[in-house]
């Protein structure tokens, strides 16, 4: 039996990364090193890093960095993109010296999705508002839409140079010419943060799910090619798992909308997600009773693990569960009140932001106080 | 023997792309509608065209249009350029209704010829000071680098969605990610005056080398696939013959700095390349008097035919030639003597439009005045 609530997924894929393109793991004493870590960190959600000291050590000199990530407008804000904000905002917190970096990437969402600017400009301004109302410092936070930052857009076609085919398939497999700009470009939103006009190079902290490893590898690579022209400092990255659809096969996906909670949704709405979630349940009431749940291939308990802040709680759920001691259907409606719950509140902050965050996108108020 | 000093040149290429690419032959009855047809017209130069009569139409019926056209700020003005500079001259000046611009390919020189933005950003300097002194009328001029113009960047990636490996190595040949970006972007520089803060659809007439016409295809692809968009007239182009190297191998190269006459040349470097070239004289002065020269493949006669305005001059000095009146090295000191005087009076205009030309690329001033 497991009775550890924190460590009981699968980590076969994220152990090849690890042992393949050398990412390092997130070890207990990286986790004590940052302050008040959160419970990605507290639970190892986040299993993965390149250069996570280079961060650490920025904090604990004082010094200036940058925490870089994004979103595609191709949709809502899905519980995944939540995750990444939620990351963003944890390494915007713990230092005074932290600078946060959002790109909207609609270039992305026009190339893989083939949603035209116009359609995605009203829904990055939604997806800010949940970022605002998540709680990012808006002193210290630049959002931009990629179609609209010259920086982005000249920098991309400027790495472009030199990257073979070979290298553009081996990576991304055989694509279309956009793909792989919007490949390039996303290599300048993360170095977007060293331009000159935000202050030059500094360690930057880039927060993304681990299927985005490669995007990391590659502007790694181009950061330092690009070292004796700009002194770019490769970035840092951490990573964490990946959220499984609620239907229990693979990820999630916007392709299947009952297969992931969004921050849109209504409480009804989640709740009718949850209430038909695969579980780790057995056939019966009397077999569960007797050999307990199994949460290690649960989406219910992946729910909890990733999503509910109470660490006695989820410890709760997860010892009864494997006890014997609690059953699918109850648990189900419980998580169901508590995520209504929060829909609930986040809906009602976000409200309050949406004027903001139109504004800061079409106003462009950061840049006075970002730009030296 | 020949008596037509206006077309004498080998043209086997150019009907090829005349057959196999559907360009259309600029024939007698088109000359005549235009008003004041500059000598690359009367003189054939300008030989295959797409769609000129809408252009025509439009002068005619005083209706807006947009000449369009750029350099490569990798080196200096080339006397290539400058047949492409006269042609947007000459056809912002035959109507009070046409706007000019001129893309300074930045983005290109990079991709192409490995010059960093920091390098080209003087050349662009010293080209736009070279078009201000050809006669560019900068009241109805909008010139920018590409690495600066977010609209053009970000209509290239917009563009690039869909173009998949095969199109582009059909049309460009296996090029890095880079030169893909780069061709693209000049798509979208040659739709720029279609955008909406230029007031959106109307002719464009873009002069260019023969061998641009892939790119002026593309864009005539493109402009129909987003047409239901953005309502694009697909553009007009007008193509003139490439000059060859004055070493008489192959069309001017930037590789060979005495192959080709620059702007910049001073009278003295222009008389040494001159003197240098390859010429259509006989083995001896003899042999010339009896045979008469071969002006059909002289590069000397075609810096007459290309660059001299007088036309009866280039009659005579065509009919000197074939008749044995005129031997190579008398032709080439005349010559050397009226390029080096055009190029002194030229150097001096452009000496006073070099702040101007700065101030506009820096500035950005034609904005205010273009954009509606």
């Amino acid at each position: 039996m497991i009775f550890d609530p924190w460590s009981i997924e699968d980590v076969e894929d994220y152990d090849r990364l690890i042992k393949v393109f050398g990412m390092e793991r997130v070890t207990k004493e990286i986790v004590e090193r940052l302050p008040q870590p959160n419970r990605y960190f507290r639970r190892g959600i986040v299993f993965g890093h390149r250069d996570l000291n280079r961060i650490i050590k920025a904090i604990e000199n004082g010094e200036t960095y940058a925490v870089m990530s994004g979103i595609k407008p191709s949709g809502e804000f899905h519980f995944g993109s939540k995750m990444t904000a939620e990351q963003i905002i944890y390494f915007q917190k713990i230092s005074s010296k932290a600078i946060a970096f959002y790109a909207i990437a609609d270039i992305e969402a026009w190339e893989d999705n083939g949603l035209p600017l116009e359609k995605t400009r009203e829904i990055a301004v939604d997806n800010l508002a949940d970022l605002l109302a998540l709680g990012v410092d808006t002193k210290r936070l630049y959002v931009y839409r990629q179609s609209e930052e010259l920086r982005v857009l000249a920098w991309g076609a400027f790495f472009a140079r030199g990257l073979t085919r070979n290298l553009l398939e081996a990576i991304y497999g055989e694509k279309h010419l956009g793909m792989y700009i919007s490949a390039i470009i996303q290599v300048a939103d993360i170095l977007l943060p060293q331009h000159s006009s935000f202050g030059g190079p500094k360690p930057t902290i880039v927060p993304v799910g681990a299927d985005q490893d490669p995007h990391i590898r590659l502007t790694r690579d181009i950061a330092r090619k690009y070292d004796s022209l700009y002194n770019f400092i490769p970035p840092s990255a951490v990573y964490h798992k990946l959220q499984k659809s609620l239907g229990g096969e693979g990820k999630m996906s916007k392709r299947d909308p009952m297969g992931y909670l969004t921050l849109n949704d209504s409480p009804e709405l989640a709740r009718r997600k949850i209430l038909r979630a695969f579980t780790g349940g057995r056939e019966s009431v009397e077999l569960q009773r007797k050999l307990g749940g199994m949460p290690e291939i649960c989406v219910v308990y992946q729910t909890w693990l990733y999503h509910v802040e109470d660490d006695d709680l989820v410890r709760r759920v997860f010892e009864e569960c494997v006890m014997g001691k609690r059953i699918c259907g109850e648990c189900k409606l419980q998580l169901a009140e508590i995520i209504g719950k929060y829909l609930e509140e986040h809906q009602a902050r976000k409200e309050r932001f949406k004027d903001y965050a139109r504004q800061l996108l079409e106003e462009r108020l950061m840049l006075k106080t970002l730009r030296r």
